[in-house]
């Protein structure tokens, strides 16, 4: 088992009417002025917005709406001037994985005396070093972020995603209510569920480990979306499908799964690089790249391909046969979702994509990439080609 | 699935060669005189003391060997006077769950300015209001205390066992290094496996839940010790399969089983008594009990049984067959270890035990129990003859 660190200390408050606890949680935290930071305005239709304002009544709220998907530098700087005009001592993330990870982005900025475009260029000696306490409603569960400490912040204008994180950024405390997955469309809660679903797979589809145990709880959470996808696509108001969505998508990317095994990450380096360019939904990103990533890397990867496809998806027969039969499986899961996992599918603009993103990678330095450090600038090239 | 809170602030460092990073960490609380804690000496014979003193060298050490098994209070308030004493600002627990446990109790106890034992025994407005900040060396995997708030303190002239904790009680980092399992006596691995198995079965073996994936989650932890088991008990040494115990005991009382789920702890409760009673190891007072209290529970329990029986046994057949060979199983997994699961075995004093731990449950007002709060007092006393 490979040596690991581990620390987690966000407080996840979760099921249903749990809000009503807002304002104690936000009393432990001596909160005066709060930043309220949120989406497009569903929060509203929903009548979310209503019931925080109403359970922030002892509190001064700053509102800041706009927070778009793939959050912009250019709006989060916004909410960073305003959090800094106002002196408001506590953020609150209300949304999903986007307005969390544009929270972290604002917490870190809002203190920080330089440029902060800066800090995640990761320019030298160019740090957040302190940064707003924040907590986040979670409404979307995806990707996680309501229980970790990264986020990825996109800046259009220069087709760039930049990821960030650190101890500062884990969330003061999540609320997940299960409950409102009800109100969410389809396509997002698709995007959900393989978001959780490739968390998963990152940090377990590389090479049998000697970590029995955090090889079972990745299983675990790939069965369970399993089981739950088809339920609460149907029905998101199945309370039960639901519920295990938002714990499954919680555990997925809490810092648990990557504990003393190795990680792959490169289909979520490549699908960054596909909403860059094209604006495609995160999750669907993943969708395209990881059947054919998985094809490319097969040598390397069957043999936990065929654990992944005996356990997870019940498959015998010989090793190739299960390892071959999982990535089977697992692109028909996506397109069970009502997910394309064909770059053209998503856009008509797709030719070139190859060489550009290999010439990215290339130009950042990225240029060994996977669990065995393997999977080099040819590599993605020739995996994003056979995605189209 | 229930609604759950859920938040666990301790540092987890584990793995070989670790415990270089001591100071480090230390000088992140700015520390100045550490408590050093431990219990009989062992740590002496095994060269880890010398390991730490050498790791001290930028602190002032005080030191109090002697924690003995169910930490006494006596030799406690010992440690309590002289960290008053000494002034120390940090505690630094080197051991398995009863030091740890011990080390709980101390930091709360040095700036409480009552009578500690009224705390432990509940009296009204006594209650641990600080704690000297903490943190721990394990050097046996068993109880999952490195990783949560909770202890349990013996008073043997009283014959009582008292738990306490709460979110004063984390430890702000716990190194865990598997390869020191090497070091142990083969009874206290035995006795470290069935402690984190039977803290597994607390919180999983009720009735079936929806909540999914804490369900997968503790049979992944029941799954993994079943196959390690054999392995570390015929060589410590074994690395990969004492890294996964470690890690199972961790996982299997660090917060997360519990959530969501009913939870049973009745067997804990009855096991505490024989512990405060005959001076049995905690882990083999499980024993005894578990296979009896199944047993006698088992309309109450028969569905998770089963399910037990075919997932983490894989038995096949019907449903009250899968639910009593998961018994028998469970029972046969203990004994493989040489753990003896009848009380006549570990006391000739055995008679009228049933009776008096019926009249101690009934004097406390511990009159429902389990998950169901269906065991009553007549049924702890059969469960418990049943066992002799």
């Amino acid at each position: 088992m490979l040596n690991f660190e581990v620390i987690n200390p966000t407080r996840i408050v979760f099921g249903k009417d749990q809000l009503d606890r807002l304002s104690e949680l936000l009393s432990e935290y001596q909160v005066k002025k709060v930043l309220l930071a949120y989406g497009g305005g569903s929060i509203k239709r929903i009548g979310l917005f209503d019931k925080l304002i109403e359970r922030l009544n002892d509190f001064e709220v700053v509102e800041f709406g706009g927070i778009e998907a793939n959050p912009e530098y250019t709006t989060l700087m916004k909410a960073v001037t305003l959090g800094r005009e106002k002196e408001v001592d506590f953020i609150l993330a209300v949304g999903g994985g986007s307005v969390i990870d544009g929270v972290k982005f604002i917490s870190g900025a809002i203190p920080y005396t330089g440029e902060p475009w800066d800090v995640l260029e990761k320019k030298e000696d160019c740090n957040f070093e302190a940064a707003i306490p924040f907590g986040t409603v979670l409404t979307l569960p995806a990707t996680g972020s309501e229980a970790n400490s990264g986020a990825v912040v996109s800046r259009s204008e220069l087709e760039a995603k930049r990821v960030m994180g650190g101890p500062l950024f884990f969330p003061k405390f999540s609320f997940c209510d299960p409950s409102l997955i009800a109100t969410l469309p389809k396509r997002q809660i698709a995007n959900g569920i393989i978001d959780a679903y490739m968390h998963t797979l990152e940090q377990y589809l590389t090479y049998p480990t000697d970590n029995l145990l955090q090889e079972r709880e990745a299983e675990g959470i790939l069965k369970t979306l399993i089981e739950i996808a088809p339920e609460v696509i149907v029905d998101p108001s199945n309370y039960r499908a639901a519920a295990n969505l938002m714990h499954c998508a919680t555990h997925a990317l809490n810092g648990n799964l990557r504990c003393g095994v190795p990680t792959d990450w490169t289909t979520h380096m490549i699908g960054h690089e596909l909403t860059a360019f094209y604006g495609i939904d995160h999750a669907r990103t993943l969708a395209i790249i990881a059947p054919r990533l998985y094809e490319h890397t097969f040598d390397n990867k069957k043999e936990k391909l065929a654990q992944y496809g005996e356990r997870v998806w019940g498959l015998t027969g010989g090793l190739e046969s299960r390892a071959k039969g999982a990535i089977v499986k697992t692109e028909q899961f996506f397109n069970s979702l009502g997910v394309d996992t064909r770059l053209s599918q998503h856009t008509d603009a797709y030719e070139n994509t190859a060489e550009r993103i290999r010439t990215i990678f290339e130009e950042r330095g990225w240029t060994a990439m996977g669990e065995r450090q393997a999977v080099l600038p040819h590599d993605i090239e020739q995996i994003v080609k056979s995605s189209y």
